[in-house]
């Protein structure tokens, strides 16, 4: 049988992570790998609005080493966008753009790295080509750094905000226990997790002991009781000398408003952008007296690629060049998938799942993974963090710095349609 | 001549760094080798304080291995604290009770490790004890973050920061250049430096261009302008699709008040405690509309040991360790210092500076070292910061986080004085 050589697409969406680039990597490897099916692999710029405007880049041009250092590099190489597609029977138009730039670019591979809305995005894709008649394998490849995506172990991205977040806890707790006797008694980091608490979670794995950092978790889960946290707090001071708060940048009141929507006021009158921890610094400050030291972790925490997972970084690598051989095999309308096979050691391997199941489903923190005074996790849950974390992957360094991938990022001439 | 041996006391003083214990790894080994001289090495509980409470820690009790690990452990293994010696002269309290705790013991070398504030404490109790007979060799051994120290090319703790903050800059850089196209398109960063801009100057080591992160550094040493630092926000923007901001914590606006005071309350109506980063965000999203993501690092930036400078761990481990080749050799009321040599190779020797030359002065950033516009650094500071930040050296890992000391810390038996 004659093999028709065609073009692929891959994009990257939503909010990048330190090893969504990995995912990259496997995705083009495997490409070059698949000349016999893959002609050239295109990636859009800014994600699906690549595709939509037909602002398409050829991978091509970049050499197998800086295919290879987007392993060890952070952010979306491509650029990523937060853009949601309707429903094709509501609004066709983006629909009909997408299938003439395919049509146009002889695109019959799609590769989408994304988390929830982007699996959903894939699989209304998938079926409007199908339904027009165009031949064209959409593969679905896993990301979120929020660990909220179901039917997989765990999302990419995870494991490597779970280590940065576990590291920072037992450094900067090392740092305030040294101070406490006449300075700082309360630290707080917050992290990301506006519905789910899997990232503040990672914290304890910084210690294997509730006595020491973290002493206290605040998850999006577990409804915030002003009272009891003050006590838990002061009890902890009391007890050790200090305590460290992880707090979830979602942690919410009974009534289901977010702490850092609760009155505080930047200097121009407005309600203050994001802020659990200045809140709690404020409220312990007020309430209790303590000194408090507060960070907020942003951004670094899902950029911090110096210091990621080594699993976390070969599952991307693997979802990534797995979708890649599904997609020449014939494979359409899945996301690559990992299941676990067992805790320690660690085994894993790889699956498909429908991207329709995917789509729109968030996973929250079982109630079984949380303790029951609501303030840090159960061994079952220590069991399923404890693996995510494990290796390191340094990027190699120039001048005491990362050396992190740099593209051209070529573009295809646009044609007209 | 028949040598006589006597005990040590060695304790850290002030905000920690990643590599004070670097130093007391320093000070320890060198003790160990200086059998001779220096029977036991007692540490202080919480600095000085130890002394004065006659809470002394007997480093003996810990193995090689231990000791050879605290080069690879953030935090005051021992416990800092916060406190200034009045002058002799108007309170003898603190002196005498030091005195007794020193006789009682039979300390003859005292080291102290911290800034500015501790060289000063060492120097009162070198020249207290001279005036009241007691033959002590006191060294001082430098540490500060935040690079204030005089007479030294760079103090310890610094080199990691920068290393840090330069990491850190880069990598969430990565991130908002993805996500400008439809989302975040201003990301601020806050970092330490109260009076002394250099923490936030070696954020420009994530690149040599200033069309890449940082785009804009804001010093203390430099009056902040709303209009201007606004406009070259957006004109960032307009170039390059985004904008990176480094802020110094002090950062001040033209009456020489702290932009972090100007006038955002918390929800319990007290002004927030810190958070220029947040200040910003509120500014340039209420005049310019720009979505804002903001970090502030905090305890992260100075106890990040997982990511140090070899540089910074090596000077830190060898002005401790040279601080007791001093004593034993007779030396007495210096600190400990770096002269550097050149710049390419990064050449240095160690020195001694005395001191009271050191004590309550306070570096700032030259004013050759900050651009004219007075948002950047010149080439001057980058080829004295360069250096700084070069070499990685690793800790090592268990489960997938550091594995740093853990101490017995055996306290040494209270005597009736």
């Amino acid at each position: 049988m004659k093999i028709i050589k065609k073009n692929a697409f891959y994009a990257q969406s939503g909010g990048v992570t330190s090893v969504i680039n990995a995912s990259a990597c496997g995705v083009i490897q495997s490409a070059r790998k698949n000349k016999k099916y893959i002609n050239r692999l295109y990636a859009g710029q800014n994600g699906i609005l690549g595709a939509l405007n037909q602002e398409l880049i050829d991978t091509s041009y970049e050499s197998d080493v800086e295919i290879n250092n987007l392993k060890y590099t952070p952010g979306g190489i491509f650029g990523s966008c937060r853009y949601k597609l309707e429903d094709y029977r509501k609004n066709e138009s983006d629909y009909d753009k997408l299938l003439k730039v395919f049509m146009a670019h002889n695109i019959g591979y799609f590769f989408y790295n994304g988390g929830g809305d982007s699996q959903d995005t894939t699989s209304k894709i998938s079926k409007y080509c199908i339904k027009k008649g165009y031949d064209i394998k959409c593969i679905g490849i896993p990301k979120t750094v929020d660990n909220d995506l179901p039917l997989i172990d765990c999302s990419p991205g995870f494991g490597s905000v779970g280590k940065y977040t576990a590291i920072s806890t037992l450094e900067a707790g090392l740092d305030v226990a040294s101070m406490c006797e006449t300075s700082t008694k309360v630290f707080i980091l917050e992290v990301m997790g506006r519905h789910a608490g899997w990232i503040a979670a990672s914290s304890a794995l910084a210690s294997s002991s509730r006595k020491k950092p973290p002493h206290i978790i605040l998850f999006p889960e577990v409804a915030f009781n002003e009272k009891s946290f003050l006590n838990n707090v002061k009890q902890n001071i009391e007890k050790y000398g200090y305590c460290v708060v992880v707090a979830s940048e979602g942690t919410k009141n009974k009534k289901g408003k977010f702490l850092s929507d609760s009155g505080s006021v930047d200097a121009f009158g407005h309600a203050q952008l994001g802020g659990v921890a200045p809140y709690l610094a404020g409220l312990i400050k007020s309430k209790n007296g303590f000194k408090c030291h507060w960070a907020v972790a942003d951004y670094l925490q899902r950029s911090a690629r110096h210091i990621a997972s080594k699993t976390d970084v070969e599952q991307a690598y693997k979802l990534g060049s797995y979708a890649v051989d599904l997609a020449v095999s014939g494979k359409n309308g899945v996301m690559t998938s990992i299941k676990r096979i067992s805790d320690k050691p660690y085994k894993w391997k790889l699956i498909t799942v429908p991207l329709n199941k995917v789509a729109n489903v968030e996973k929250k923190m079982p109630k079984n993974y949380i303790s029951s005074d609501g303030y840090h996790i159960t061994s079952s849950c220590r069991k399923y963090l404890e693996p995510l974390i494990l290796g390191e992957d340094y990027p190699k360094y120039k001048k005491g710095i990362p050396s992190y991938s740099i593209f051209k990022n070529k573009k295809v001439k646009k044609i007209k349609i």
